[in-house]
């Protein structure tokens, strides 16, 4: 890909870690506003990069990912280290920090998608796997700052994933069999993978840019 | 039973969609009063009725249900469908949903209790197991929303799981070797359900009917 | 030790049991505070008594530990009846709770350590699953009643977890292999569990008496 010595893999754990480094900053940032002392802020952290992911491994019966790699650990430590430091300075490069957080968002609802399938589930186990992996963290992060989850409010955060999410299952699913005969299922692979992460992207680029929203019911009486 | 055509098993998938239908619509009601949108209302919906059941299953080491079967999504998706069209219509129909949030209960306390004693549990943790099939799923919506879970505060709802529970395995441990040599286990099994599910919706509707609750500590000092 | 009848693992249930048994008064305690019923003190009291241990179980792959034995089922109860009886008598020995719960941190966070170690997981890993087995159950009480994690806030609590934690393990690896060759691994157990354990007391004791608290970050713009 982009040169001889960044290979597919290389590039994608860079990218994980840009995501699991935006998503600590997001714990981090908003349980210090709650104020959180520093151990409070690298769980909240650690929580929301790593909350996902757990949740998505103990449903599918594997050990979470941070138990046998401290690259979560390492990255919301960094993280906190980076709060602790710049402070404000780095809080206000707004946009800067949404960029990652969506790479953050593609990353982990295709891997999410993408480790749920290759265990043997159906697809619709692998779009919640996948959103989970995804959104869940967010989740996690309000309920232990005592906040009403965003995401259920706000925001085409969770659909982003979910389309992503179809997509990348659409795309294994169509040309798996095609391409599987032609030896090439980790060249598919990558290819679902490269465009499920664009969708998911810019599913989140446009709602925001258009502040689009999903509908809301009116459960009870309205008054 | 009722008929030729409708069995046991055909008899209790409806009841158990039934349940689950009604444990979904009261969690998309209560979302939606807090004003989440279409997705966050059908999470809060899916947790509420598949939460007990996934708990439990991630306690016993099993993959919960919803993974390999798209029933709860399906009813869950459904119970969405309904409040959106319907909406306020739909939800004045308060006994009727009561009846149904309670057949649900007695469904999942009995089939929690009942898989837990399968899988060679002692009584204690089925009772446990049991209670949490029934009542958890209403706890994980109250965190979801931000509210303090109302079964901790209010009416008999969990006592009517842990008395039902109790009941089915008294049932099962009493007769189980009497009518196990008579190769009838599974009409044992049957007859306990029955009767268990029963007393699950006895005490609900006795004690809501006579305004019967469990009496409060005071922890702190009381001034 | 002490004496010929009671030997290391009879005095370790002891302080576990004391140790569960402070923990549940205390979910009992503040879940009354807050108007919940019997039910729900109970279950808040078992959930702040075992439900450390049961997230570091689920995260294991282990089943927990009350799914086979009521230990805990039965403290709980006793923690309950305690706090009905005497009540507001029972809570002004401020003291005697606080020692008691200082125990319970350091027996739990030290079978946390130990257990995870035994299971063949690398340190990191095992410093959180200490540090959960003795702080989780805390949060998950403090969800439960609808509050914010105090953990997360004030006082050196966890922290003390980490330092008992990482007490642990570098006794068990810097003297597991010579002691190992002597034939003794079980005495070196031992002993590392008596001096982490009296470090995560100790911690906390010179904590709280000197009111040392853990810096705050401001993840906001400070106004």
């Amino acid at each position: 890909m982009i040169s001889e010595w960044l290979d597919a893999s290389t590039l994608w754990m860079i990218l994980d870690f840009i995501g699991s480094l935006a998503f600590a900053v997001s714990g981090i940032r908003l349980s210090s506003a709650k104020n959180f002392d520093v151990f409070g802020a690298y769980v909240v952290g650690l929580a929301t990069a790593a909350g996902g992911g757990t949740i998505r491994d103990v449903l599918l019966g594997e050990h979470p990912y941070w138990m046998s790699s401290p690259a979560y650990l390492v990255s919301t430590g960094l993280a906190l280290l980076m709060v602790w430091i710049w402070g404000g300075k780095l809080i206000r490069k707004v946009n800067t920090w949404f960029i990652f957080d969506t790479i953050g968002l593609a990353v982990f609802t295709v891997s999410g998608t993408a480790k749920t399938l290759a265990l043997g589930w159906p697809w619709w186990t692998a779009v919640m796997m996948g959103t989970m992996t995804g959104a869940a963290g967010g989740v996690v992060r309000d309920i232990l700052i005592g906040e009403v989850p965003l995401i259920f409010r706000k925001e085409i955060y969770a659909s982003a994933c979910i389309i992503g999410s179809l997509v990348y299952i659409i795309i294994t699913c169509m040309f798996g069999n095609v391409v599987g005969r032609m030896g090439q299922i980790g060249g598919m692979e990558t290819g679902a993978t490269i465009i499920a992460g664009a969708v998911v992207i810019a599913v989140r680029l446009i709602a925001v840019k258009y502040q689009i929203s999903l509908p809301h019911l009116h459960g009870e009486d309205d008054k």
